[in-house]
Parts: C-alpha cells; structure tokens; sequence
C-alpha cells in the first residue's frame, strides 16, 4: 500500500488534532482509502508547552528545516497561521516538492495568488479545506461539487464567534458586552476579540470563496466589512418581532459582470434555514445556474472539526487529486480574472431602519416623507406606545431599495428636529435573495 | 488543452439536462477547468419525441454499440434508467475502456459492488454523484471532504416526492390523496407515484449511501421501509401542537458494529434545520466521529441540478480525479465490509402514539399501565375535550424506548376494551439523535 509522509509545522490546536487523527486512525483511513498517512514529524518553537495530544518524542522537533528537507515527507500541514513567516514556509515546501496542506486564511486571502503560482512552478499542489468553515467541506462543494454551474451567489455566515454572541443576544436578551463575556468564558472568542466581531476574519473567509467561485483576483480591499459591536440587543428585539434574525452574513454576488462583495450584519428571515445556523456553527448558501441553491451547515471551528477537513486533504494528496485539481481548475492554475466591483451605494438591498424620534405629530409623516423622495418605499413600520415621549423607537422596514438612495436619506432624516437619538440601519434578506436553500 | 468526449445514452429529461449544460457551457467549461467536454452522441431508441433542448442532427442515434465502439468517447453518461438493461450497458462501456457516469439510483442499490468491480477490472471508473439528492454534491462530502472520519448516522430527505406532499399536507392542512393529486398536477409525482410514496426510491437512495459511508455490502432488504400513504392529517397537525414536523426520514446508524438502516415517517423537532427543508428539496445530516454534524440541503430532483452533478462526475473523469477515486476509495475499489443489520425491535427511538378511545374514567390510566409495564416512558399527553365521547383521539410521546417493547405494548393496547379507532405509531427524532447540524 502506498504511504504518504507528513510532517506538520505549527503545534497549536489544529496542529495537535492533526497529529490526533494520523496516529489514532492511521489504519482506518489506510483501509479506507488505500493510502496510509504517516506522521513524521510535528515541528514547532515551543514544544514544552503542555498538548491535549501525546507524540512520540522521536517526532517532535522545533527545525522547520529538517522538515522541508526530509525526502519521506511527502506533505506539509502548514498550521502556523499569519500571512508573513507562514507564506515563506509554504513557499519552500513547495519549492522543496511538498505538498503543502494548510487552514491558513489570513495567507491564502491576502496572498493565494502568490501561493497558488509558487504551487504550479514547483508541480505540486497547496489544498486548503479547512481555512473556511472548518469542518464543512464547502471548497470541494464549490471546485468540484458545482463545477458545471456558474456561480452566481454565496452567502454565508463564516465566524462562529460572532454568530455565537448574536445567537446568544437572541436567546436571552444579552447586551454585546455580555455575550461577548460569555463566549470568551466559553472559550469561543479571543482576550482580544477584534479579528472577529469587526468582521476582519469573515471576510479573508469571503474573498477565499468568492475567489474560488467567480474565478477571480479578489483583493481584500475589495470586500466590504461592517462588524457586530455596535450591536443593540433592541435592534434585535424588534426584528424578532418583525419575523427576523440578525445573522453576521458574508455575501458575493455576480450581477451583471461585477462583484458585490459584502460582510456586514443582516436580518434573515426567521423560517429560513439560514435563520436556525446557531452558536458557533457555519453556513454557506450556493446559487449556481443549473444547480439553483444548495445550503451547508456545519462546525465553523474547532480542534477535530479543522483536522477533519485537513486530513481530507492529506488523503487528496496522498493519492495525486491535489496534484490534477492544482493543475486544472482555473482559480489554482493562474486563469484568474479580474472583474469590477460594484460599488456600495449600488447594491439593492431591503433595509431596517430605527429611529429613536420624539412623540409628536408629523413624526411619521416626516421620516416616510423623506424616505419617499428618495424612491424608498416602506414595507413595515412598527411602533409601540411610547414610554417616554421624549424618546420613542419607531422602527420601519423597507422593501428592495438602492443603497446609495439610503443613505442619502439617512443623512436627510439625521437633520431633522424630530429625531431624538441613535438612528440605526440595518441590512434585510429577502427570501428571493437567498434566504432559502 | 484536453478534450473529452461524451456520449449520452438516454435522452429523457435527464439526458437533455446533461447535453444542455454540454452544449451550452462548453467553452466556460473549458475554462474554468482546464479540460473540454465534447459531445459526440446522444442515444436513445426513441428519437422523435419532442425535447426541449435542440441537440445537432449529426450526434443523434439510436445505436448505443455505436456509442460503445467509438474511442473518441472516453465518458459513456448512462441515462437509461433500471438495474437490467443499464447494467449491461456500462458493463459494456467499461469493458470498452469508457468511464461511466450514472444517476441509476435502483442500478447501484442493487448492482453497485457488480458494477464497481467491473470498473476495477477495466481500470476505469463510475461516478454516480447524481444518484442521491440530485443536485447536492453528498457522494463527494462524504467520500472525499469527510474521509478522515468515522461516520457514525447518516439522516436524510432522499425524496422530492414524499417531502412535498408532506410539506402540503403541513401547511395546508391537506389529506394524503389531496397533496398527491396537488404533486401530481406540478409535475412532482408520477402517474403511478408508488416507487416514491412507498419509501422504495428513498431506501435505494439509503443503501448507496449507507454503503460509501459505512464501507459495506448493503442488500436492499437490509433497509426496513414504511411509506407516506397511511399518514392522515390529523397526526401531522397534532405532532405541529407539540412542536413537531413530519418528514419521511432515511436513516443510518452504526451502533456498537452493526448498522441501523431504515426509512420511515419521523417527526423532526419544529426548530430543528432538518424541519425547515420544504416542498421538493432534500438534506442529508451526517455525522463522523472528527467533525461532528454537517448538513447539506438542495434540490433533490430536476433536469438541470441533476445535470449538473453528471457534467461534474464527467470533469472529474476529464481530469483523471475519478479514476483514482476509482482505485483508492474502499467501497469502490472492493474492499467492502460484511456488517451486521440490527434488528428493528432492537432500535431504540422516541415514539408518537395516537389512540382513539372511548371518553371514560380509567383509559389513560389503562394505556399508561401498559406503557409502563413495557418499560416506556411517558414523555408528554395531548387530549383535548371530547367532541364526540365515543372516539377521542389521546396522543402521547415516549421517551427513548425500544422498539420491541412499543411493538409488545401496542399489541396489548390493541385488545383494550376503551379502544374505540386507530391506533397509530410513528417514530420521533430526538434533538440527540442528529436534528440539529
């Protein structure tokens, strides 16, 4: 039987529960795959730290070096993460005739290209499962799953951190602060938690698979990104009782040979599936031409959830699949295009709009009047009795509406004596825009 | 670049989907691939039927030998439908040095290991991503994106048909024959709609399934089966009073090195994902012991999403991925394990049991005596006020219990006096038991 060296660089989490799954089910995966995985080494700077995982001492080593120049490894996991020292290491892999396998997002939306072309110089391959949605094998699903399609739409929620504190702010009324608290005590968020509640880490995760999609240069700049913290749990309160769920959605688009590429906070519609994504799950919605939609739902973090998917690819290359979709698929084998980016102020989009107004007459009349002069038709206003006059939430919903038209609105509506307090604006999904797989 | 050509043997609704997509994809295709699909034939006996897609004079035949013996065909795509005359056809086709691609779903339940050992002797493949859940990339997820696991359940919506006439029935409080006139009339159930509403086409669907995730040699009849026909309203609308959906399930579980294979009516918790996928779609929720639950919904039926997993099966033949899947992969390359089935009165599940009875002192206390005796426990009661005092229909849910025991308790319930009517029994999905992703 054929047997695949690997040695894995980076001992953090992953690392260990790579290393977990090649030692414990080496020959489960060699019968089912008639390729045996073996673990060569585990390398790292630190390796006195205490793991959850127990690796022969013979295995550990902390020269990466010895690694890339060992024949017998046939396959690099790359578990290190950031876009500087671990691109350096991928590149030599590859260059030293490894197979490179990594979960590194930050490198592979900043500088895949780079990696990708550095792949193909050296014939080899670099597979990167496990860098969005961890567990869910959402890359096969788009590179081979629905090659047939054009893809027109994604659309996914892609940080379970960030889905965990709104889940949470749902569920039990919390603030951001406390929910945040509660995922940190849970460990589902970092001591510093910005790369996830600003939406930084959803959208490396969006220009990966929108790339992937359109078979486009995607440039991070290129997506749009509004975080969860400035979140009010009566925002989602009153979307709740309007039918919605607030979601951090990642969404691209192809409208008329552009890209609409967006990361920001999103009411779906309660009854879709979207809606029932909870805690730190992930989720992709895929629309292609011939497929129409088709959702996924999974682990969107976690020690085996990520391994899983890195194995996956250990397998892929083991048994040279890696090696043809490297060479052929247009995204990985340098036919990228590059497509124009629809600004912001021309997606359509319907809005949740909530002003804190004073209790007047002409209140309404006043808001609805500027929103109709800008072609902003409302669909919904809600607005229960006041508890202080000096400061009612009215909340209006919007139907389709050009965001351009919006904000000029908003910017109207600011200026006006009725408005009391925060003015907040929402984006909504409508069914027809991919709520429903 | 690479070019492969295709040859189409049966041009019904999916044989035109797949030339279609070929015909018009061709060059996007190309690129976005690296490899041409060309058609070169389509084949059927029957050529004069109108289609709705405009295939060149010059490629239409109704020799399949003709097909077969031209080696500028490398992908013979198999069309025909049923486990006899298909079978030999790609028998053929492989012997001939084609790679085979297929959506015979009754062909691979029943003839699988016969048809993958042929591919073997050839040195060729078959690849039969349409066969399941249409559109939905499932075989790849778990052959290829979930390889490193241990899969432990598998549970499904396999069939349009059924969820349709369910999802009717649901939401509009319909009767079985009215949901099916309604199916009937859209286009989504046959004439004839046995093979879909008895369960048959579903339990097909789970022995391929079951088969590549478990690694075994699966006999349809291992697969216990119960259809829709016998449901009535009234059990879907008390099921929704107490928070549950009623979806025809398919099922697999490897429990302690045996499987658990079966299909039948369930009732899913209302919140649950697998609640939310309506009308004609399909889902599949699957478990391994790394990643956990992932979950996977589309269309499951239709010309073009059954089109393009076939067009995807033929890149993956184009590039030569199939074809080491082909030799690698246990179940496909003849390494096939013997399971043992366990027996249906050995499932443990939750369980909806409906009595009529009379409306008088002592009844529930006469059924609940007998539950108990048998070891089941109550989970819940549901008994509105009498409209007529001689049939009131009594609902009550159990815990987990086994199935032999309800089956003993019902037995005996069944010579009661205080019953008036039916009785009913239909197994429930407990949010541990995989209704969540």
């Amino acid at each position: 039987m054929k047997t695949i060296g690997v040695g894995i660089i980076g001992f953090g989490t992953v690392g260990c529960g790579v290393a977990r799954l090649l030692l414990e089910d080496g020959d489960r995966l060699a019968a089912a795959t008639g390729c045996r995985p073996v673990l060569k080494y585990v390398c790292d700077i630190d390796l006195k730290r205490p793991r959850p995982v127990a690796v022969p001492k013979e295995l550990l080593t902390d020269q990466a070096d010895r690694v890339l120049a060992d024949p017998d490894v046939a396959v690099v996991v790359e578990t290190v993460g950031g876009a500087t020292f671990a691109v350096d290491l991928m590149k030599k892999a590859l260059a030293a005739g490894k197979d490179v396998v990594t979960a590194n997002k930050a490198a592979l939306a900043q500088r895949g290209p780079e990696l990708f072309d550095a792949a193909r110089r050296a014939g080899r391959s670099i597979s990167f499962e496990a860098s969005v949605a961890a567990g869910i094998p959402i890359i096969r699903a788009i590179r081979d799953g629905l090659v047939a399609n054009r893809l027109t739409a994604l659309t996914g929620i892609l940080n379970g951190t960030c889905n965990y504190i709104l889940t949470q702010m749902s569920s039990t009324g919390a603030s951001y602060a406390g929910a945040l608290a509660e995922a940190q005590a849970r460990g589902y968020a970092e001591a510093d938690p910005t790369l996830d509640v600003s939406g930084e880490d959803t959208r490396h995760k969006l220009a990966i698979l929108a790339g992937l999609a359109f078979g486009a240069e995607i440039a991070l700049d290129d997506v749009y990104v509004e975080g969860i913290a400035g979140i009010d749990p009566s925002d989602i309160a009153y979307g709740a009782q309007l039918g919605y769920v607030l979601k951090l959605l990642a969404i691209a688009r192809y409208v008329d040979g552009a890209m609409s590429l967006r990361v920001h906070p999103t009411f779906v519609p309660a009854g879709s599936p979207m809606a029932t994504v909870s805690g730190v799950d992930n989720a992709v919605l895929v629309t292609g031409h011939a497929v129409g939609n088709t959702f996924y739902v999974g682990p969107g973090a976690g020690m085996m959830p990520t391994a899983s998917s890195i194995v996956a690819d250990i397998i892929d290359a083991g048994i040279g699949r890696a090696q043809l979709t490297a060479q052929h698929m247009a995204w990985l084998a340098g036919r990228r295009a590059t497509l124009p980016i629809l600004p912001l102020r021309e997606i359509r989009s319907r809005y949740y709009l909530q002003f804190d107004v004073r209790d007047q007459s002409g209140v309404l009349a006043a808001i609805a009047g500027v929103l109709g002069r800008h072609k902003i038709s409302v669909a919904s206003v809600l607005q229960h009795e006041p508890m202080q006059p000096e400061c009612v939430p009215l909340v209006i919903t919007t139907h389709e509406a050009r965001e351009g038209d919006v904000a000029a609105a908003l910017e109207e509506i600011q200026r006006l004596p009725v408005l009391a307090g925060r003015m907040v604006r929402i984006r909504m999904l409508a069914p027809n825009q991919g709520a429903r797989a």
